[in-house]
Parts: C-alpha cells; structure tokens; sequence
C-alpha cells in the first residue's frame, strides 16, 4: 500500500538530492496506525511499506525511524511524513538554532525552521521534532536531517525542498565576503 | 495545448536544478489570451494549461502568478514566459540590484539581469517584471526567482540557463575572498 | 558476472555525482580471486566483469586499481569495494588527515574517515588502502578518491555515500564567513 | 552521421552538469572535413551533425564555434572536440591563467591547463585555442568554457571532466584556503 505514492515521491526526493543512499524514510497516517517504509529501504524503489499499529508491536522491518512518525501522529492532524537528510539544512542546523527565510516560498510555506537536537531512533528526539511539526510545518534536526509533516507525502516532500532551498540560498549568501559586497555587481 | 512542449522544458528546467518541486510556471501567448500552468503543477508533469483570456475572468485553476505573465504580455511582444526559481540567481537577488554578465553566453543573451522588487501574486510585482523585461530578456524577483520572456518557451527556458550560469560563476568567484583567510576550521 | 549489481550499483553512484566519466571501479570477492570492472568501463555501463584470480596473473583488461582491491581482500574479510572519485571527500583530503563526521549517519556508519597517501596504481597505495579499511570502512586517498569496502556492493556504495555526505557538509561549515556566525540566523 | 555517438555523449555531458541549455558543440574529423553539432542543437538531441568541407563554404547550419574546430583540425592531429560551459572551469578563467591540477586524474590527463582569450566566434579565439590544445589536452577559453580535442569524442568529454573535477576541487579548496590565492594554482 502506498508504494507507488512513495516511489514516485521518492523519485524528486533523490533527483534534487534531498535524499541519497537508502537514507531517509515516508509514512502515510491509517486509521488505526500508519504505514512506513521498510528499514534499509531506497525510497525510490521502497517496495511494500510496512504497518505500524496504534496499538501493539512495531514490526521488526519498519524503519528504525518509526519512533518519531509515532509521535507526530500521536501528537499532531499531519498525514504523511517525510523524513530527508538534505545537505545544506544538515550543514545549517550546526550553525543556528532555526531559519527565518527570506524567500518567497519559505516565507509562506514555512516561516520559521526549527532547529531541534537529539539522537536518531531515541524518544527525546522523537518528542523534540513533534513538538516542532506541532507548530511548525517542516522541522530540523540537528546533524541528522529534516522532518515535514502534512496532508499528503507530496505535501511533505514540498515542505523538504522549500527548507532545503532556503538552506542553500542561506550557504551561499553566508559564503560570500563584504569586499564584494557591492550593490550592482559585474 | 502546448502540454507536451510544456513537458519538455520542464524536465530541462528540473534536471539543470532551475525548478525545484511544482514551483515555477510557464505560460505561452495565443491570439486572445495566454495559456499558462496550472496551479499547483508539476512543470514536469504538467498536464491541460489553462486559459486565460485577455478579457474576462482568470479561471481560478491558473497559476497565482497570472498576474505577471499578462502584464508582460499586455507590455511586449513576447509570446512565451518562463517563471523559475533557481537557487544563485535568488541568493544574487540579496546581494545586488543587477548583475552584468561577464561570460559569453551573459553577454549575448543577458547583457545585464535586472533585480526587482515585489511580493510574489501582487500587481506591484507584475508591473516591475514586465517593465523589466520590455527591456531586458529576464529579470529576477528579489528573493523569488527569474522571469523569462522570448518568443518560445524553449528560448525563455534558455535565458533562464544563462541567467543562472552567470549567477553560479558569480557566486563561484565571490566565495574566494581573502577575508576568509582562516587556517582550520569544522 | 555481477554486471548487473554493478550496473544499478553505478548508476546510483553516477546520478549522486560520486564519480563521473569513466572514473572509479568496483569488485566482487570470490572464492579463489575476484570479479573487477574492466579498465576503462563506464560504473553505469560495466559490461562483464574481469575475474582477477588469487594465483596467476592479473588479465590486462582489469582495472588498473587491481592492486588495491586485491590487498584488501587478502588483509580483510570484506566481500565488496567500490572506489569512487567524489569531489568533496577529494578536497576534504588536501585539508586533512582525516574526518569525524558529525552528521548521524557518518558517526554511525563511518565514525573516522582516514586519509591515506600514495599513487595511483601503485603497491604502496594498496598497503595503505588495505590496512586502512582493515580498521575504518572507508578511506579516502589523497588527491585520488574514496575506497569503502563491505559485504556487498550496495553497502559499499552506501559507505561512499556516508563519506561524501559528511564531507560536503566540512565544506559548508567551512565556507562560512566569521561576520554571519550568529546563533539565530535569517 | 555520428549522431547516436554525439547523443550518448551529450546526455553525459548533461547529466555531469558540464553543459546546460543547447550550448556547447562537438565535431568528428572526416576525410576532408569534418561533421559538427547544428548551430542551436541540443547536445543530447543533436539530430543530423553538419559537415564541413576542408575547401569551401562553411553551410549556415554549422555550429558558429566552427572556426575553432576547423583551426584544431589543421593544426593539430586530433579526431574529435568537445566545446562544453562546466561553471566551475568558467569561473576559473578568471581567476588564474592556467591550473595546474593536483588530483590523480588531472596530473595524468591533464597536467597542465591553459586558460586562453579571445571572444567567441572570433578567429583570435580559434588561434589561441588551437595553440593551446596543440600542446595540452584541453584550454578554458576565459568567460567562455573549455575545449578538449582528442582520438574519440567519449576521450574528448573525458577530458572535460576531468577538468571539471579539478577545477570543482580548486573551488572548494580555495572557498577556505588562503595560500592557494596566487595567479598560477597547483
């Protein structure tokens, strides 16, 4: 279920370099539970998802990741998350504690990135990133990757390349030196 | 109409990084309006145009960016526009009020690329784009991205390419000042 | 033999920008030698592998890199190498006698990147290549590129990936300018 | 007539980010001419090549970078050329007058690379470039992009490549590294 919404998500995912490797995982929100992909996964080839009950034992192939997608649903209306590990929101997440974009898109999309800390797979993490998403669309965590959660896994992978658009216009500007900082330029 | 010339540009516009996600939009000239994405569209996928007519009500599927396609359309001769969102002719956008090309292709087709101001859907923004580009092939958005008008859509697609090339190369050169003269860092 | 895996295998590699051209190779261990691309073969396009046996010469048609992968299969008990020429992790090897990642995926999979030094092609190369990822997965060769050594090819190219991850994200950080560095950014 | 050859060499080129748009050209000697991209073409679509006669008109069709294929030709021994616009080369041009690269890959096929003057078009550009690939594999013509002559054209996109790659690694190393800003790197 889901695996060909996930495939085709995870295609753009990898093509702009928002994900590499088998890095990175998807779940879609259920009834009673939420699907997600399978540990060890390629999201562009994530073959069948894997269901994790509400209630009950999560199955030894879903994502060791599971433990946030738990507390977001549990916490928030979201349904669908995209966890990505984008290079330029990794790298900003060292230098600041959240992002105020100034891009058109971020501006409306995601007004303010939060930073949050905490170890891959732990329930801090877990807690801290649901906590975010709970107020704002997209979240970071810091030198591991970004969490956006939304009405859709289209909308989810949206959320992920606005932040990491915005991260990137960031590096760039940031790289830049006042010696050259003329108004017109040429 | 036009969706399979659509198509095309779009996976050129994704694949050289100038569009990312469904953002962006393109739209061609026709006798009595303009046919333009549709909102929320994929310019890769980005199925049925929608028409506007230059007389009448915008239907609402149109991109929110129409405003600006029929200022430029109502200004100039231009029959085709390319709207995208490439990542160093954004960050250029913060650090200069135009940028005059130094390398060949620049100075051919994009002697200088004005920046303008505006919020992005406002008529402000679409009065500045399209006395931009009554004067100059593309212009860039501050904070938002870059407006390209030509006679086709692939010729629009390919200011596009040499706006952010030159942008790139400026970026390039601009991050090995000697200001930076650190020893060891990270 | 093993055409396939290094097939799928190189076009991930190819589409990451882990390596480029015609640069970079692959091998599979065997049970008396060794399955090597051929000199010259495209990662993305490999044709048929080249066994390389334990005892006997080594066939002109292999990888001129054999050295290496042969010293690393008599020194471990790794099953895999991909050698890429990633531009990060090559830079990152002018810059430093080694790397501990930060990211969570370099600190888990790869916790100390070395740098080993050597020519290409040569003994002394291969000794130090060997002995490297007898004690860390994967290496990077000054000047030359990454060695990562695992169970399988997948993994192998995983590790690569890890090591590029982590050092484009050195780059960044590094690239920064002091003025910008405040906590809160945007 | 080399269409499929141009084709596959074309999408590398492309994939690799060495050009983008339809810019960039490649020419295959011949008895007593020699066949070139259209002017205009995509390099990945490039349909029919044009040929060149030693003696007599040049057809309209034929690339305007002609001059320089037809002065490499006449000087040198070279069977095919690759004209492509690789950013990082570009703004290399700029900031030295040759690079000496210190990756493996550069010092064997490229240990020196010139950068040339002249403005596109012109026989000055053809001169010097012809000069320069007379004596070095490949030149960055500055503001401009590289030219690598060579046995084959899959040799002569190798080339640019692996200038390219030297020339990322030059950028990355001198985004942080003050003692690498002189006139003549490596």
């Amino acid at each position: 279920m889901y695996t060909e919404e996930c495939r085709r998500t995870g295609r753009r995912l990898n093509a702009e370099g928002l994900v590499s490797g088998n890095f990175g995982n998807m779940s879609v929100r259920a009834d009673d539970g939420y699907y997600i992909t399978a540990t060890g996964a390629f999201l562009d080839e994530p073959g069948e998802l894997v269901f994790v009950p509400d209630d009950g034992d999560v199955p030894a192939a879903a994502s060791s990741e599971y433990r946030v997608h738990r507390e977001i649903y549990r916490l928030t209306r979201h349904r669908a998350i995209v966890h990505a590990h984008p290079p330029h929101a990794i790298a900003l997440s060292y230098a600041a504690s959240s992002l105020v974009p100034e891009d058109s898109e971020g501006i409306l999309f995601c007004p303010e990135i939060p930073v949050v800390e905490g170890d891959p797979g732990t329930e801090e993490l877990a807690a801290r990133v649901a906590d975010g998403v709970a107020h704002a669309p997209a979240v970071i965590a810091r030198g591991h990757g970004t969490f956006a959660a939304a009405e859709t896994l289209v909308h989810a992978y949206l959320l992920t390349s606005v932040v990491e658009h915005a991260c990137r216009i960031f590096w760039l500007r940031r790289a830049s030196t006042p010696s050259l900082q003329k108004d017109k330029v040429g």
